[in-house]
């Protein structure tokens, strides 16, 4: 047995445990648990805790965990709500340092639940257990030296070196059942309930340094504490994958996630930020988990995105490539050099390109064949076989035990896919699969591929640095200082562009105009054409209600525009008008959009995306949790659906891109160093060839207290 | 024996057939064949022909076709390729009347195949025979009056009321053995190869007609003909749905799939504008397929949007509701009685509003009661039921079958998930499935019914109308007529506006004018702002050489844009300029591209998107064969994301889409009326907030010869 070192070791690796609740009531969760435990040959001493039995299961039983008279790592709670809190108490007295409380009807029902469950953890606290649950199926660690297996599944996992977190116990069986469905055995698993002690970055980092867990699958409905969890994330998964299911993903899932278990409903797409911040990769569905696992449990990535499709048959071959392509994927052909080696190895009707379509007369034999010349090209990152059952007499297995051992002569990941015949079913049953990754659906194989590719770039991507700007923070400090303890409320424009300048955005110039002489005045000086917009104490949406006159290029459409403004502003409340903003009118550039909102838990979140209308109908924006590094900003501004618009396409010319990266960082830096900011919105910002001709030319901040 | 009608019934339902190619050789695709006919326990006559035995597998053998005493429907054909044509011949002359030609080597190789291809469609037409092949692997009909497997496939299909269409051979077997895994019979099926007579609008609609299918699946490389195509799946999707697999996506897909069967690759996305006009949905893997046909081949569709969603586990339940909120399915709260009914039958812990989450403690009676209140509900129009293995003894056949009960007293679609059992597999063994679609997986049962409820919407929509606008077709003729013999090129612009307004387009009054002098007359006399663009023969792509000037104000901006114009026109092309065309600038509406691309088989197709550059970033395009329906223009507008622009978002107006829709029914009107037009581009379209102020300010149009 390990030596008991980490905290959570005495929850997954105890030398003794004690089952408060054990019975052999037939139709009992608690039976199932046991049986479990025997089942799953733990290895350690179990102790059956219930005041009404002599004997569970041929194993002695005590009245109290206080009777015991051997030390016990981890305490089992599963009796009425009522009990558990003294079990859990009794459990603290007897040095206990794990606790797991199956017992649900705590912070999930509400009202009294919430007290009991304040209380669990105060008695955890109290005596420095940890504590899993309440309201969970179990945990497991399949280890040889702990065997076990401490839930109420009626299914068994299947070992392995895949970890796996869930919130929502109803997955559990499922779970367990899907590690036989898709040959991904599992170390350890966790059903943490409603997350009292132990939370999902507690988990993470644990799994981080476990060296039986090479992958980590998560089912998650809310995040509670983004931040630590963010941070836990990126310490591991530079390390080792991390796979995620974040359920709750629409207003309505949302809701019924939090009815049942109490999580907090995010913005989805903020999530997504967030993960892709700290190299989550996220998917689906379970099913869709367990089909990335059977692939990267195998620990080798492709070094390129050029992927050999090899098949017997040529439309499989195609559907193939049709979803290569889709992904990004690489299917050139071949080196001349391979492509004849491949071709010397087949019949005259094959296609020997890339895809390789051997023809529905290839055997074994041509299979290794191509597959070896495929691998043997070092263009080619990654190879996909596939394998239609097909009239002539070849042998699925023999073909899948070839490919293995051309697998052992690579480090290249060699996907295989058998259509026709369910080979993995029949392999289960004998116990003699080959240690290849095997996919009944092509789709799945090659999306596997492009997220193994989005994995290994995330190995390879720079930290980047969190850039600090030279700015003027003590004149903001003055500025805010004021503003911080009133209620949420939006700044004055003046003080916005006093803001951002002292940040050293690239503010447009700005001239306060109270008279009509006023405005021609600056007008004349800063040159036409000019913009100008209404002032009026409280008037944040100027353009909605007509206060904004672009592109002015002569008095007189001043003269009108400054009388237009004037009649507007005052329509919507009388003798508010106190002037308009001149400003030079930017006709060039393109338009977009920064800014930030701050997050209950998570705190300030970035935006960036295309702006004007488009950015309304079409939401082509992307998030990401302040601060962010450089690398992270390039990240941003690529990942929209624009960029091309921004790079320049059909022979424009692109805007300055490095201008609205600089910007962004120092958005970044600035919404850190000021916590009372609650929202901030560049728009639009102006970007045009280079810095000298981008400008700023509208912003908003909210500041104060939610 | 059904009485032989139709010519395909020779093919499908022969009441004898004659195998040229029988063989009992080992290993043999021949022997394959002859045992699969055997085994299906083919109804009729069966005659082996094989010079070289007097009997196979215990029939009379004879040497040729024409020795057989009785007449024959049916020639199956696989023998070498030299001697297949003298074969089909001989099936002429004995009165055969449909001939499967299993031999390859034919057009797929080339050069002298498609010599022998040639030779046997004459032949085929000579005799009056229908042809399926060659280069296929054969063709089944489960009929109990039939039983015919003339197939190559090592696996036998399931019977049932599904037919199944495959350009590609190789995806035979898979095909077959996913009818056991999906439970999803087969009423027929045809592998149809290289196409050579025999198309899949023959086989669609035969199976039109076909009482035994009720719902047709293909899977396609190539539309051939798309014309007749569409209209054999227009004529036949109102009747039963029809689901396809269109390989071949992408470029290098396309690339494999042609070099592989010959088939023509098209644009991805006109295809996609083709299929949803004829009513094909659309799917990307034959795993796709089987799983909606599990639904589609119960025959009820759901008549609302609405889901119940009811499951004894809150994860699962979850992301039902995710992904039914993401494919636009209604998950909102049932009606106050119905939630009372529900939560009656239900525990306290229970969530009852939808989604249902009965909690792990729901048994069968539980599962029962709620689904019962849900179906009775008016407003729900189909139930997703996922049920989870759970710890609490509860057997899932007992639920399935007591939902199979509640089904019956419903039209609705209960679609069931079970999680953590592999029933299926179970049932398959004991043959006692319950009649009632079951699902491995949520997302795929969501999925499935998404596209049930596309498919109502299809069979209620409105047929629409073809309409046919007054214009003046004559000037049109006189104009193209002597154009349209010549090799393809652009008209000159002042001919574009003539045709465009011909049919009553509203384009942008322009006026030519030769010097400076007559641009400011012109100018001053429609009034600014105004745009001049450079002419100049031969001179398509103004903008990209600036020979464009837009939003000129003053005669100062006049003066110095007529002089950049021409510079810039003969810097391209030395003393080429000729002049400027003068047109009003609208300053108003949005951009949109209305155009038209001849595609070789198809004949004209409409596009449609958002005008600017962010056509050129995004694609927000779509795509539609002429002649289109004002309800498919309707459709079309609609259907591109940027649709939320032009309906106005935020408070702006939106633009006349009536105006967008006519002039879309005009284009469609003028490219069906004029076959050499091979292009049209007008772009942009700036419609406003009515059709006076739309117009039409640029456009080009190719005709003539490819």
């Amino acid at each position: 047995m390990t030596e008991v070192i980490h905290p959570l070791d005495a929850l997954f690796k105890p030398q003794s445990i004690a089952f408060i609740g054990a019975t052999m009531r037939e139709g009992s969760l608690g039976r199932t648990l046991i049986k479990n435990l025997m089942k799953f040959e733990y290895t350690g001493k179990l102790f059956p805790v219930n005041p009404n039995k002599d004997a569970i299961h041929s194993i002695k039983c005590y009245s109290t965990i206080l009777d015991i008279p051997d030390p016990v790592d981890l305490g089992i709670i599963f009796v009425p709500r009522e009990q558990a809190l003294t079990a859990a108490e009794q459990c603290g007295k007897k040095g206990v340092k794990g606790l797991l409380v199956l017992t649900a009807g705590f912070r999930e029902v509400g009202g009294e639940g919430i007290e009991a469950e304040k209380k669990l953890v105060e008695i955890t606290r109290q005596y420095g257990m940890r504590l899993i649950g309440p309201n969970c199926m179990g945990i497991v660690n399949t280890d040889p030296s702990v065997q076990m297996n401490a839930t109420i599944s009626t299914v068994s996992p299947k070992p392995g070196n895949v970890a796996f977190l869930t919130q929502s116990g109803g997955l559990g069986i499922m779970i367990f059942s899907q590690t036989h469905r898709y040959n991904v055995g599992l170390s350890m698993f966790a059903s943490i309930g409603n997350k009292a002690d132990v939370l999902d970055n507690d988990m993470i980092e644990y799994w981080g340094n476990d060296e039986r867990t090479d992958v980590i699958l998560l089912y998650m409905e809310g995040v509670d504490n983004p931040r630590q969890f963010a941070q836990a994330v990126r310490r591991v998964s530079k390390k080792k994958p991390i796979l995620a299911v974040k359920a709750g993903r629409t207003t309505v899932g949302a809701r019924a996630a939090s009815s049942h278990t109490g999580a907090m409903a995010e913005e989805d797409s903020i999530i997504n930020g967030l993960f892709e911040q700290c190299g989550i990769i996220r998917v689906d569905s379970i099913e869709e988990l367990f089909e990335l696992a059977v692939s990267f449990s195998r620990k080798r990535f492709p070094k390129s995105k050029k992927v050999a499709v090899i098949s017997n048959g040529g439309g499989p071959a195609v559907m193939a490539v049709d979803a290569c392509i889709g992904l990004g994927l690489d299917i050139s052909p071949f080196s001349e050099t391979t492509r004849k080696k491949i071709a010397d190895s087949l019949f005259d009707i094959s296609a020997t390109v890339n895809p390789v379509d051997m023809s529905g007369m290839a055997g074994t034999a041509e299979f290794e064949k191509v597959l070896q010349c495929a691998i043997e090209d070092s263009e080619i990152g990654s190879a996909l076989v596939i394998l239609v059952k097909s009239p002539v007499l070849i042998d699925p297995m023999d073909v899948l035990n070839n490919i293995e051992n051309a697998s052992q002569t690579t480090d290249k990941p060699i996907l295989t896919m058998v259509i026709g015949q369910d080979v993995m079913h029949r392999n289960n049953e004998f116990d003699s699969i080959p240690d290849i990754p095997v996919y009944e659906c092509i789709e799945s194989a090659v999306w596997t591929l492009f997220n193994m590719i989005r994995y290994k770039e995330w190995l390879e991507k720079q930290d980047g640095h969190i850039k600090t700007y030279d700015v003027d923070k003590n004149s903001v400090n003055a500025l805010l200082a004021p503003e911080s303890n009133k209620s949420q409320h939006y700044l004055e424009p003046g003080h916005v562009f006093e803001i951002l300048s002292a940040y050293r955005f690239p503010v447009i110039p700005s001239f306060d105009a109270g008279t009509l002489h006023q405005a021609i005045t600056i007008a004349e000086q800063i040159g036409y054409p000019i913009v100008l917009k209404g002032i009026a104490k409280g008037l944040i949406h100027k353009s909605d209600i007509g206060g904004v006159a672009l592109d002015l290029r002569t008095r007189e459409e001043v003269i009108k525009a400054f009388a237009e403004i004037k009649e507007r502003v005052n329509a919507v409340n009388q003798d508010s008008f106190e002037g308009v903003i001149v400003q030079k009118m930017i006709t060039s550039g393109r338009e977009v959009i920064l800014g930030m909102t701050a997050i209950e838990h998570l705190g300030p979140v970035l935006m960036f995306g295309l702006g004007g209308i488009f950015v309304e109908a079409i939401r082509d924006v992307c998030f990401r949790p302040a601060p962010i590094t450089d690398v992270e900003a390039d990240e941003i501004i690529r990942s929209i659906k624009g960029y091309p618009i921004l790079k320049g396409i059909r022979g424009e010319k692109g805007v300055d891109i490095e201008c609205i990266k600089e910007c962004l960082l120092r958005l970044s830096q600035l919404v850190c160093d000021f916590d009372c900011i609650q929202s901030i919105d560049i728009n639009p910002f102006k970007v045009g060839e280079s810095a000298r001709t981008s400008f700023v030319v509208d912003a908003r901040i909210m500041v104060g207290k939610k």
